[in-house]
């Protein structure tokens, strides 16, 4: 049974394999920040070595931003891609992290060892959790384990600006079967996940512009418009009591969880007091009516980002700013049009523009639809069974909160189905201070798509 | 007849007494920046130096902040105090600034000639009126105009700290009949005023907390508690739709402007299309029912000063922060108490906090009643006259929107009334980039103070 060797060698070279993953998480490929472009590079080399010593033909391809790693071993069988990706977010505040973001090391919990550093779980250690399976099996039977392509990315965390044009200029080398993608969670520790739903995103700024210039508040307080108290006017009417969004025509095409879904999401082990304990919260602050999950799930949002205008440093200053600013992501679901969503939220604020008010939209801020993944297909159910093997643990169907463009990606230029599974937990502070990933998440990842790679790439 | 050869005098000299306002104007006194103190210094050595060339016994006083330049000419008749600052704003942003604030110059303008830098209205160019009004009396009599003492500070941009303790400390010394403060503009440009009654104020800020961390707007958006909105919905809160303040209690002690004040202010040449047009406004945006000037001089406000969370950076991050900040300053009028006031604006915002956000307050932040003029004084009278006929326009009573706490200060703690006379105009874009004091402001200032101290210093 060469399963059970491999998962027997995952085991056994767990130590080397968190060792690769360190020098990994060592690079500090911030793709945001054109600073740190030649560390993307050597990122992106690194990976390009390691899945070469495996047996793959990889390479790096240049794009007008950050490279593609692109590695392919042709074999028998059905063609499977793997994606993930090597960059990762900026570390500031700085100072809240306890230990340098780059300098990545094991760390001691009182839940279990974590690997501690930006990264370890955004994206590099769970993509590293399909390349270490994928050298298992080369270790136990000579050969990497199936027609495989793994395809990682140095963008995604700045809107993966070169994405489309590359697929599309590359689509016969990365059309697939299926794509597997590993930049998920899981939705409660143990609990294997298979993203059956992901929302959607758009992305919008504005600035209110009152009076000709800023003025000062005790001269012109009272007959002058002041843009903070108008944007805040214009945020507050965003939503009702309810916490629904007002925003006309906002909810079109947004379906109603089905009774299937809602039942098997309250029983998905979600422990709904320690997700919203754990960040401060007693109580869900979406919609009424609707559980956590829902809210995060199957109901599109609008958030405020960024909001800002006069007077910021230490003590106080009499001013009544000239502008006000605000930055909004609007989470979108079900058959939403990121362009529709984007006119009406805009329609919306300009109807209730004040007199000697007006706004500028950022016009070069994208949109993405949500994603409904095809879980019909016959990989859905032998992954759900190789996960639930592993985890020893029903493994569930879930939504996602976040938006993952690439599942549409695929889909819309490849014509590929996606199927997304990861083990990151929600407290692994991706994007945050001291980001972390389970060392369970990390060697049981590992041995999750060893048995789904049995079953699916065989 | 001394005072036409005074006024003579004023005209002629003219030129020269632009150069040393020039030379005052160079010194860049910014007194709520540390890196400025020796500048605030030098600017009180000038001062100092200038007072002494006129036959004042002028001296610099150190305070824990910046010094008071006090000059004392004991001579018969009553005892006149002026009033001014010699410290000025920070300037920025500097980038929208069209020449150096600190290199000031005669511009020409479509209204006339200009003198443009930091501190040419507020108050440097204002305060040099009344000291080149004693150097052309000195001039032309050999000897100063009166029982004068001449009282500038420096810090008044930047709160006052030293202001209170240094008056009490020195009460004897400054105490004198009647103050005279030159740090008011003109209700419209050609119209002589005399402040009648000013605005109190008072500041404060918070911060509010929400979610334990900053958290990922895919991930939690919907669930998670939004402190952007959340701070929004309590500026919002504010003010109903008739722009009046919904804070419980907050127009106690608020009276209605009198029938009287109303006829002089609806008939004292202000040009409410003008003054409004000038800042990109078409029409009082404060509480319905009343007209600009009641709105501006007898009506209490809510302002926000400054306004912060988030993002703010070019692009888009999915965040909802953690925290959202906010700094407020209410101007207040009649007999408003500032703590009163404070205490019932931190009940409106805390009585409507949701689950899971809390409130701090910054404690550290002042406050002082409005204050009403001593009108009946004869002085007033005098001046009013002096005015009307310099200006060749009658003079009138005004409200001020500002607040200039010395007025309240040498009342409560001197026993002195004071009487606020100013040249400056609404244009003078004080605490804005390229501040101007009009050329006829500063020439025809001079002469008003020559006709004021031979009317009431005699």
């Amino acid at each position: 049974m060469p399963l059970s060797k491999v998962l027997d060698r995952i085991d056994t070279a767990l130590p080397d394999a968190m060792d690769r993953l360190m020098a990994l998480l060592r690079i500090p490929s911030i793709s945001t920040d054109p600073a740190y472009a030649a560390e993307c590079d050597k990122a992106a080399d690194w990976l390009v070595e390691e899945l070469q010593s495996l047996g793959f033909k990889a390479e790096k391809h240049e794009t007008p931003g950050r490279p593609m790693v692109v590695a392919r071993h042709e074999a028998p069988g059905p063609h499977i891609l793997f994606y993930g990706h090597y960059d990762v977010q900026p570390v500031d505040p700085l100072s809240l992290w306890h230990r340098d973001p780059f300098d990545p090391a094991i760390e001691e919990t009182p839940k279990g060892p974590v690997i501690r550093g930006r990264g370890a779980s955004d994206d590099k250690g769970q993509l590293m959790t399909f390349i270490e399976a994928c050298r298992a099996y080369k270790d136990v039977t000579g050969a990497l384990p199936g027609n495989l392509t793994i395809f990682l990315e140095g963008e995604e965390e700045s809107g993966s600006p070169s994405l489309i044009p590359y697929m599309k200029a590359h689509a016969d080398t990365l059309r697939a079967e299926l794509a597997l993608i590993c930049d998920t969670s899981m939705v409660s520790p143990g609990v294997p996940s298979i993203a059956g739903q992901l929302r959607g995103m758009l992305k919008d700024e504005f600035t209110l512009h009152g009076p000709r210039i800023d003025l000062h508040s005790g001269h012109y307080g009272g007959p002058a418009l002041n843009p903070l108290r108008e944007i805040s006017k214009l945020i507050a009417s965003l939503h009702d009591d309810t916490g629904r969004v007002t925003v006309e025509g906002f909810y079109d095409g947004v379906p109603d969880p089905t009774p299937e879904q809602k039942a098997q999401w309250a029983d998905c082990g979600f422990d709904e007091a320690e997700y919203l304990g754990s960040v401060g919260m007693t109580r869900a602050h979406g919609e009424d009516g609707y559980s956590t999950l829902e809210q995060q799930w199957a109901r599109p949002t609008i958030e405020i980002n960024g909001l800002w205008g006069g007077y910021q440093g230490a003590g106080s200053k009499t001013v009544i700013p000239a502008e006000a600013h605000c930055k909004i992501t609007c989470r979108l679901v079900g058959d939403m049009d990121p362009d529709d969503v984007r006119a009406k939220l805009r329609a919306h604020i300009e109807t209730r523009l004040p007199v000697d008010a007006r706004i500028t939209w950022d016009s070069d801020l994208e949109g993405s639809p949500a994603a409904v993944m095809n879980t019909a297909r016959p990989e859905f159910e032998a992954a759900r069974q190789a996960l639930s093997e592993e985890w020893e643990r029903e493994a569930v169907i879930v939504g996602m909160g976040g938006s993952i463009p690439i599942a549409g990606y695929f889909k819309e230029i490849l014509g590929m189905d996606a199927m997304l599974i990861g083990f990151a937990n929600d407290d692994d502070a991706i994007h945050s201070p001291n980001e972390k990933y389970d060392v369970k998440s990390f060697h049981k990842g590992i041995r999750s798509w060893a048995r789904i790679i049995d079953r699916i790439a065989g």
